[in-house]
């Protein structure tokens, strides 16, 4: 159990502390404070209720140490994936407090020639979260064998919400009394589950034995298995990766996400997206080479719509594709799960 | 220009040979001499007739070295990537005489705490074919700009001649008077052509990066690019570089690359391929998120067939797809030229 001090200084309500507002939001960690010097003295709760979590903001790594933190997380993403000069010196107090440094970030702690002598002498832990284990094999088709069940977020795009849906979607089952399991291939996800391969991170060639793996290495007890999908097929910077995961995962139920009005990838080149129902053929397509997987539900994602055009939306969004729709930010989970498992037992059946 | 002494020592005739042999076959660089036990004392042409080339075959490095080679070729692929140990031996000596060392092997001479050392001293140097340049950076969507043509082979398995139909095209466009240039994206490419990126040794989320690089970075007079592609997007294993080279090349052309006879792909899970209509189907239709790039024509690797039971074969590809088709190892490299010179027209039209 860790007990997590969150540095976000300046990016707290920003969209590129995506990795903080997930962990803070889903972690069964503790949350002992927010390191943030522009909302300092405030609330979490009163700064991003949305979080659905409480803890104190503060001012400075050695103010937040009061609050008995295990681990320090560095948790958004900066430009060009290293950690900015102005927090070295709060890694470095965090380090010779004794805790655990945990970095989300391209760049590794574990690279840096000052950093790493220094937490061996303090004996504070650098966990670069998106370093992939050694020893990735290549994909052998051993997934198939498994007698696990296997559901896949997939995406119309980057950041609509993969990860969520597979979160919600695990809650659900485990409420609705099925041994689920979350199974995390990007960062934020692993900081939540406490293990993962961060997909995008490993060699290529071993995209598929990586998803594999995880797949492979899953809890013995589980019996259904919720895998964080990444990317889009549509996205054509991360689409090799989307690809890989869903052919090394091989899933026999696919819940597409989407954010609700978006017709385009938000990236260059902007690549139109087609219609729901045929994204869902494609996927399906492109899945069914290693086993049949039906798309079960549609997650969208309606930030920034008022209820009732929310409400309109995911009607709209059955009405296209004949699937169940709803949105887990909006409590639909248990609705979505319930398209999951009827998919499930037709399986099992 | 390299003279390349060819170490293949027990595997000349063998199918893990691959780079060996695509190297003899399709180098500009002279070829000094074969090391090959079982065949010391014989020529490359007894051999191999079908290479089209000729070279003395020796049964040691030591002997090998009076034919005035510059460059080691390690050239076959072998269990785990690694060098045998009883090459090592022969390794040291081609340092010691001040060769270069060329390494299509996952394993890096480079990694290596005893060669690099003896190469420094030798000046020889060891070469990595695999080894990704530094600074690979994400799609960007520049490629769209680039005002050359783009031509992609893509597959229907793995080792169906995806990259003797690009180097056959490449030299066909050139001879009908196209400034053509042959994109290499593995290591048997990259021997060949003396640049290029192994793209499947690239961190995923730089694969179709990596990919638009290459295009970016060909030569200033090259107007028609011919791009080697690999995998297939029905191999599970490597679909997801299949995909992320599609995506980054951005080609407006592309060639279906197809063994005949072939309905499963050759490695677990050893998966049912489609009819060679719905492959062309798919790989348009996974193009076109990017931009649009119909199959021009089919290449089908007659590998094994009587050349009556290979005419036969091309007309049923024909027929079945309406595209013109043939076999580039067996001449018919101009033909198919001249269907992708066919569609490059339209698009400039």
């Amino acid at each position: 159990m860790r007990s997590w001090l969150v540095l976000t200084d300046g990016f707290l309500t920003a969209r590129n502390a995506k990795t903080a507002h997930g962990v803070i939001r889903y972690t069964s960690d503790r949350i002992a404070a927010i390191v943030d010097r522009d909302h300092a003295g405030s609330s979490l709760h009163a700064v991003m209720p949305e979080l659905g979590r409480d803890a104190p903001v503060v001012a400075s790594v050695q103010e937040g140490l009061q609050y008995a933190p295990t681990s320090l997380l560095l948790g958004v993403a900066t430009p060009g994936g290293w950690i900015p000069e102005h927090w070295r010196a709060w890694v470095i107090e965090a380090i010779e407090a004794g805790l655990e440094i945990a970095n989300g970030l391209h760049g590794f702690l574990n690279d840096d020639p000052e950093l790493v002598p220094l937490a061996t002498r303090h004996q504070a832990r650098l966990w670069d979260v998106r370093e992939p284990p050694a020893g990735i094999p290549l994909f052998s088709g051993k997934s198939l064998e498994l007698d696990k069940r296997i559901v896949l977020t997939v995406g119309s795009d980057c950041a609509v919400g993969k990860m969520t849906a597979a979160l919600e979607l695990e809650a659900a089952g485990r409420a609705a009394g099925r041994s689920t399991e979350f199974i995390a291939t990007g960062q934020t996800g692993i900081l939540i589950a406490g293990r993962g391969i961060a997909v995008d991170r490993v060699i290529s060639d071993f995209i598929a034995g990586a998803a594999e793996k995880l797949v492979l290495e899953s809890s013995a007890e589980s019996e259904v298995l919720v895998v964080e999908g990444q990317g889009s097929l549509w996205h054509p910077a991360y689409s090799g990766v989307t690809l890989g995961l869903l052919h090394g995962t091989a899933p026999e139920v696919l819940v597409l996400c989407h954010q609700a009005g978006r017709a385009a990838i938000e990236e260059p080149p902007y690549s139109t997206l087609p219609p729901l129902p045929e994204m869902i053929d494609v996927y399906q397509s492109m899945a069914a080479t290693v086993r049949p997987a039906p798309v079960a539900c549609v997650v969208v994602n309606c930030r920034g719509l008022d209820p009732g055009q929310a409400r309109r939306t995911i009607e709209e969004v059955e009405d296209d594709t004949g699937l169940p729709a709803g949105d887990v930010f909006r409590g639909d989970a248990p609705k979505l799960w319930q398209a999951v498992d009827r998919r499930l037992a037709e399986i099992a059946g």
